[in-house]
């Protein structure tokens, strides 16, 4: 179904405004470990600077975070959580990343949209998204299977919370079953690095279109 | 999560197109016995000709049509799919309406999302979706539960087909575990009524906003 | 995570019976083409033999039966559902086989769950299923990715139906993305092989131990 | 679907043994503030006692051990990882308890299935998974929706484990949409009530079953 596609281009409609793109790496693994989401995560970035030069990023590891289970805006003083969400907020495109285990998206993804509940109360309290206007992507690697679910699953929470998603708004790559995880085979394939591209070229095209004309409320 | 949220309005930005709503109930009820997600899909549409009188709709019950099992654009002589297709490239906004049978999507709705494939296969052939700035929906109905599961698979699918998914683009109903499907109950539930609401704005404002400035592909 | 593990030989506790055995392969395609799902429970079917010599199979390709959309035990005069049923209700083990398109199981494997709702109302008017003391397994086949989720799936509705899921009670195969399906790809995958040795043995195990010790209402 | 079914009994086979039962309770919440999920996991707890007042049962609250992010037998010196896992492997039963965010499993589930990943890791090498024999059943609760989804994906990692599903392996509360949680309805709710029983009645019943004829390998 995800074959390679013939590369193509579009026409951007520049909103002469600089973006900012946030990764939220949800990977198990630390810095400074390989992790094959960020990698991936940094493709995406890397594709977005070659079409808009004025784009600027950040990875967040969450890993090496401290980002306690709960359900309120701040758990305790050590609790990381609120650096995350005021990330969030100055973001115009928020990618999310995860690895796959079991079928599904990781513990520290998990955690992140548990954490994002908060945003959703506040939604309900006063009828405005704080994440009307900004556009999502998704990015996933697992050594096989999985990605479609989790990408789905991952994709109706977005839309709940107030996010737009473009079309072909993900990245991924699975292997063979059995066969499985390799770093070398990801980077070499071609229809991730397709995915890649289109997602780094939709989620500039629908921000810079969203920021001209923003979703508003009364 | 998905409490009620309070109404709220938004500065639409007409295109000055009329816009053409195709909703394809995928029901496993024959007309013109009552389908709940036909009905669902229904208030959906007076929502949006409340914002836009415009707008010029149309539901296709998909039980009552000859779609056999298959992967060609036409399967047989009686293979009434390529009537659907001619509706679908003709409209803006798709909504795609579902029933929950043990936790999934039903046999109908997944027959279309089958049959869609060769529109996939064209896409993959020319690098250009036909369905590139369509904008989608989501309906869906249940006696209990499933209703985010098919949801998001639903708009996995949608999104590597080209379409554009607006913030909170689903609106839906489930009852409580074991006391399930009620007619009525659905009719009164105001979540399902805000869902529909947002729904109704949202693809409207998106729709519009894609005809005046479309991803446009060299 | 399903890396080829080491085969392995248990002590078959025979319960002197002749197991029957079915396998409902809800391919799209139909006779004589080749279904990748067939050939893989096919495979599980001569595991099965070399364990108990006793047992007769039987594949049913639904594709090439008339089995309408509808809830009922029987839609109309030309329905084949009821014939399907009285296969269910003499088979001990049944391996329900479906290929994965765009991320769950076949519009056939749904239609078949969907016609045996009218098996589970039966069940929730008398209080015994027809189906306590039947073993299932699953075998999924696809080019690429979904195939724990549409397992997960079909498990669940499998258990509410009555069903015993042995230990690792699937085959699947799935392909690298955008490399895809390859009938002798998934023909010399260790993994899958593995698999379906497995979940011949399994099987096999807990319907012999079933026959002997069912579980009984009063 | 799962409307309420006529109350029935088993004959049962006690193994003659004594079983210990876990349950691995995954909400969020931390003693002593109330758990849905872990008043659920009671009345299962309950209702194995009056069938067999030899069973010996323990629900650990995963809320308040230390279960850092990682994919080792032990991540740190104050990791409490290894003592679940001591608990796990001296269990019969074993019940997996989750919340439901956001259409999944919680992340502390999550956390629990990437950390038994190393127990599978010991499969791979050995052959013998260190899980064979055990029986397993998944308790629910949410405000609404997701159950269905949740199960289904636990119970594919479980049969992976090595665990043994019953028939109706698990009890699940979830409310209507835009309503949802309240405890009082789940305390009332009938088909949760009567999922607990059988949950109970059938774990008890295959774990006695496996206690007298173990799948053994060579």
């Amino acid at each position: 179904m995800y074959k390679t596609k013939p590369a193509s281009e579009c026409h951007m409609h520049h909103s002469g405004k600089s973006l900012n793109v946030l990764v939220l790496n949800c990977s198990l693994k630390h810095e400074p470990e390989l992790s094959n989401t960020g990698e991936l995560a940094q493709l995406v970035l890397d594709n977005m600077k070659e079409i808009d030069t004025d784009v600027s990023t950040e990875i967040v590891r969450m890993s090496d975070l401290n980002i306690p289970v709960g359900l309120d805006f701040k758990e305790n003083d050590a609790d990381q959580w609120p650096e995350v969400v005021k990330k969030i907020k100055a973001a115009d495109i928020i990618l999310f990343a995860t690895p796959i285990w079991w079928g599904e998206r990781s513990s520290l993804m998990q955690r992140v949209i548990e954490r994002m509940d908060a945003l959703d109360e506040e939604y309900i309290a006063n009828g405005r998204s704080a994440l009307y206007n900004k556009v999502a992507g998704v990015i996933i690697t697992g050594s096989e299977d999985g990605a479609l679910n989790v990408m789905g699953s991952i994709m109706m929470v977005l839309t709940w919370l107030g996010f737009t998603l473009p079309p072909e708004c993900a990245a991924y790559w699975v292997g063979e079953v059995g066969i499985g995880g390799d770093t070398e085979k990801r980077r070499m394939n071609k229809s991730t690095m397709h995915m890649a591209k289109n997602l780094a070229r939709n989620t500039l095209y629908y921000s810079h279109l969203l920021k001209q004309h923003p979703l508003e409320m009364k």
